[in-house]
């Protein structure tokens, strides 16, 4: 019996892939439909990345009707896409809680079900890991085959050519389905781009062009004539192989990954033939189907919650200006009065606020694509030419250039500047996005400078102190969101490099803070104040070089030192201690404290609820002092009733 | 007046590049063989990468010839093959230094001279550099153009695929001269790699292939009628672009690398008429021109101090075996007890001992050509199986994975583990290849454990811990060279996770080694209860998770505390003190220090050099305590001769 009241009446009769066998290839187009329309109601009540998964799916409904999920494996590249995949995999009655704080990630994670096999956030892993699950089956563990799904943004990162090179010389039976739907984020640049869109360039929507040989026979005869046909066409004329082909994949495509029967009858093709590794090459549209999304530029990559109707986003309401805008509108500036300075974004324009100064001057801002290796040494490139590099990459991606940074950047001691936003922990993208080990992996390096800014106000001395600092590299983090709303200097001065600042003057609790917490560090002050003691504050700005003068007059002054920062251990406070100890300043008793990160990843809620899980809030280091002070509660209640 | 005397009459008054420009093409062929002697000579006395170098004379001879340097860039990836380099550009007489303390480093270095305009050591940045110089000479800076010579190796990495990405892309004015000798260190793996040789299969000495149409008419008329001819037999047979073509380079090739008017017409046809990125494929052939070399099976990468005329190097006499073997013996001994063990290595099957895995079980290691970002995540993906991936690379190399070390292992908690050969100082490839920030980047995070050997036979231990440990990523690290000649263990066992050991008891200071410098704490110890003072020695065995038991008892009992690592700032030390402070075991005045190698890069000599250029000798243990307890040297001599 079909509940005629529901818009979706055979989704939601699937409880899971299992079910999907039993549907006609007519049935599971009119799934597709269904699943559509739920994932535009899911997202508008939660925000999310909508327009991925609508370009995926047909892609979805499809390989979990033709394979074997989970002993096969399906792995989406990036996992952004993966709103679908979760729906029909048993978490459809979880998806109000996407994204939110003990709800259902927003990327495929092991964790959460048996359908996410490998895990993901960043782009272009998909590739390798599903090579290594081939691996695996063929050495007789039980697993089946793998599927990865890498979007024309991904693929053309480096990692997924060194995976491709490699799945292409092991030759095994491996699934890489290219979800080309010419964006990244932002629309992607480079010359495998340009590539893709001439293979597909007489499409997207005519019958698919070319079909690994084995496989043309296992297609259904209508598109097994139509292929055959383009494949005689072609033969003789433009018998190029293809970039695929070259490194050793069967190439099928391109076919209109919106076309059920396209879509299954390729996959069932692939499936029943594949002896080695084939790549279909499937043409999508992001946000396909929302015409709200459709319409948009960057086809709502990330969105928050929204009307269906209009398609109209809520936004939240600030009165401050996000680091991002701040650091971008500064850059802008500088650039504008030093014709050397240029910026680097790998696929982050918008992202990294570089977008500002792009709309101004376009030729000196360089995206290169998902390409954080490759940005990090051409803009070392450039300032070995004596240009002024900002390269603008988020905490958690920066990790992807570190080799870079440490043997083009630092050792050769050049001048690039590093805009690290996201620093610290980042909200609703989770532990993946997390900026955290940046000031550990940053400031054990001999001769870089790093920064980290403790609002808005100071964000804009830093971006200008970096642009100054023409004898080394130097780094300067700063979180994601909104600043504290403080009043903007008219004009960014050029910090002093290593020089804190003193916020206030106390005797017997300093609190050394690097970074945005500062505020916290206020707060708690303040609530320590009234408890009676007395609490010195200083802002450190630098996590390299250290202010040794300012810790050595914290260290005299007072009974507690308790450093705070927005980091992993290893990081500003670890070397903090490091100093200290070198200097002697431990060795009389001073009680010292560092507040970081704790040693687990943090999942996804709200900054704030994130940062009280890692025990990094305004009555955490209340609590910290009061420990290291030998003060309960009680006794504080105690002390100020006696008083 | 010709000097009949000396076998490089022409050679001899060559003081810089700009001497080439007088000479005539005859002349620039018999330079080239006067050269080649030249390195052989050098290299015979100093040892080195000969091969490498021995392949590119003619390349570098004809670069210096045509084109403008130090005004024009030219950049060598992984510059190991510069030797010819520096012989041309007045760093002749230096080659008696070559990877010596104080002399000439093994590799390009901006400091050494003008004529490296960029430093390399590690692989796949070329042309990243390159296309810097390039956006700079553009936007008006005071450079040339740009040339990058990079290996058939080489290329094969991501981050050259990315560079070739956004190059082809940028479409400026840029030279990339592809060296294929078809070996990186070991014969090169993937699936680029046959592509290549497909390409010059019917070479690599017939006359070139393909010329960019412009260029072709620039070619000295022999060379002229000969690129014509072969562009019309091919046209319309096999017309298919090249890879390198479908990224929007203009190609040229291959050509003879060995063929100086070869080389000569094409450089001078491309530095006339290129306007947007051209790629020279040249073939050469590693140890070109020195029997012994070419007949060897790794064409003499890199050697030590040889006799030229038999080719016999000379072998440094040990008792005790490398770390590297002792690692590769005891994988094998596991992996054929355990068939799930399965290595991981990324271009470097001997340096990091898994040939002899390979050797016996042959299908189950993997050599992912130099594709540390693949190789990271290829080994997750099999940890995720099921299986157990020992992924074996260099601390300075895994720099190049520490993404997907960081978002697919330890994120996901996957027990992928990492051998890290080459921890600490290296000796004659020097800062670049310093493995100095692996504690610090891994042991900040949450999950994996951490190890270091203190020994060879503390090394078998702990790849048998390893093997052992399915929990969670693990990764243990070690240095270059021999082990210290311990009595080897008959068999690996388990250690015990987060237990370090004593080594010996006392009362005043406390040394807590963590690696191979427990040898150094010995033999400080040995000073220093000479001098009075009662040492403890532990070895600490893990950086993460600390042994907190044995920490708080080396806390309790002693005076003094010093940490010593053979790493940079922000590891083990900084780790040990955050723990202390976080525990209140600081909080009572106990003395700390920790040694670690100091903030700035430390140039090649030997390891041991090296060590006393860091302050980490023995000497400098013994003077760290002395000053903490302050005690000078006067005072111990006097104290020893009062008693």
């Amino acid at each position: 019996m079909t509940d005629m009241t529901t818009k979706t009446p055979l989704l939601d009769k699937v409880a899971g892939p299992a079910d999907l066998k039993r549907l006609s290839d007519a049935e599971l187009t009119q799934l597709a439909t269904e699943l559509r329309s739920d994932v535009i109601d899911a997202v508008s009540r939660t925000g999310g990345h909508l327009g991925s998964s609508l370009g995926v799916v047909e892609l979805t409904v499809g390989i979990h009707a033709v394979f074997d999920t989970p002993r096969d494996k399906l792995i989406w590249d990036v996992g952004h896409q993966c709103y679908p995949h979760k729906i029909l995999t048993g978490r459809r009655h979880r998806m109000g809680t996407l994204r939110q704080k003990d709800g259902l990630s927003g990327f495929t994670k092991r964790a959460e079900s048996d359908f996410d096999p490998f895990g993901a956030a960043h782009s272009s892993t998909s590739i390798s890991a599903a090579l290594g699950f081939t691996v695996a089956r063929d050495m007789g563990m039980p697993t089946g085959d793998a599927v990865a799904v890498i979007g024309d943004g991904s693929i053309s990162a480096g990692m997924a050519y060194e995976a491709l090179n490699n799945a292409g010389h092991e030759g095994r039976r491996l699934f890489v389905i290219l979800n080309d739907n010419e964006m990244s984020i932002a629309p992607p640049t480079g010359a495998m781009s340009t590539y893709l869109s001439n293979l597909s360039r007489n499409s997207p929507f005519a019958p698919l062009h070319a079909i690994a040989e084995g496989m043309e026979a296992a297609l259904p005869k209508p598109m097994r004539d139509g292929a055959r046909r383009a494949r005689e066409m072609v033969t003789g004329v433009e018998s190029r192989g293809t970039f695929f082909e070259e490194l050793g994949f069967d190439y099928i495509g391109p076919i209109d990954g919106h076309n059920m029967e396209q879509v299954l009858g390729v996959l069932r093709a692939a499936r029943t033939r594949a002896t080695g590794p084939v790549l279909i090459h499937a043409c999508t549209v992001k946000g396909k189907g929302y015409a709200p999304a459709e319409g948009s530029a960057d086809k709502y990559h990330g969105v928050s919650k929204f009307d269906v109707e209009t398609g109209e986003q809520s936004k939240g309401k600030s009165n401050a200006p996000s680091y991002t805008s701040v650091f971008g509108e500064t850059l802008t500036d500088l650039a504008s009065k030093d014709p050397s300075i240029v910026a680097v974004t790998a696929a982050m324009p918008s992202g990294t606020g570089v977008n500002k100064m792009a709309d101004r001057f376009p030729a000196r801002v360089f995206d290169v694509g998902i390409a954080e290796q490759h940005g990090v040494t051409f803009a070392a490139g450039m300032a070995a030419s004596g240009l002024k590099p900002f390269c603008a990459i988020y905490s958690t991606f920066l990790q992807r250039g570190y080799d870079q940074v440490v043997h083009d950047v630092v050792l050769q001691g050049l001048p690039v500047r590093f805009a690290i936003d996201r620093a610290g922990l980042v909200g609703a993208d989770g532990a993946t996005h997390a900026g955290s080990f940046d000031i550990g992996y940053l400031a054990s390096l001999p001769g870089i400078v790093v920064m980290a800014a403790a609002d808005e106000g100071e964000l804009v001395h830093m971006v200008t102190t970096a642009a100054a600092h023409d004898s080394g590299p130097i780094a300067f983090r700063y979180p994601r969101g909104n600043g504290r709303g403080v009043e903007m200097p008219e004009e960014g001065k050029v910090l002093e490099i290593g020089k804190g600042r003193m916020i206030q003057e106390g005797e017997d609790v300093a609190l050394l803070s690097l970074g945005t917490h500062l505020d916290a560090c206020e707060r708690a002050a303040a609530r320590l104040e009234a408890e009676g003691l007395s609490v010195s504050i200083a802002d450190a700005r630098f996590a390299k070089p250290l202010d040794m003068e300012l810790i050595r007059a914290l260290a005299a002054k007072h009974d507690l030192l308790v450093t705070v920062e927005q980091g992993a251990m290893g990081g500003f406070g670890a070397m903090v201690l490091q100093a200290m100890a070198a200097d002697g300043l431990l060795d009389q008793g001073l009680k010292v404290r560092t507040l970081h990160l704790p040693d687990r990843f943090i999942d996804q809620a709200s900054p704030d609820e994130m940062y009280a899980d890692a025990g990094l809030t305004a009555e955490d280091i209340v609590n910290t002092v009061r420990d290291a002070m030998g003060r309960t509660e009680t006794n504080v209640v105690d002390l100020i009733a006696g008083e």
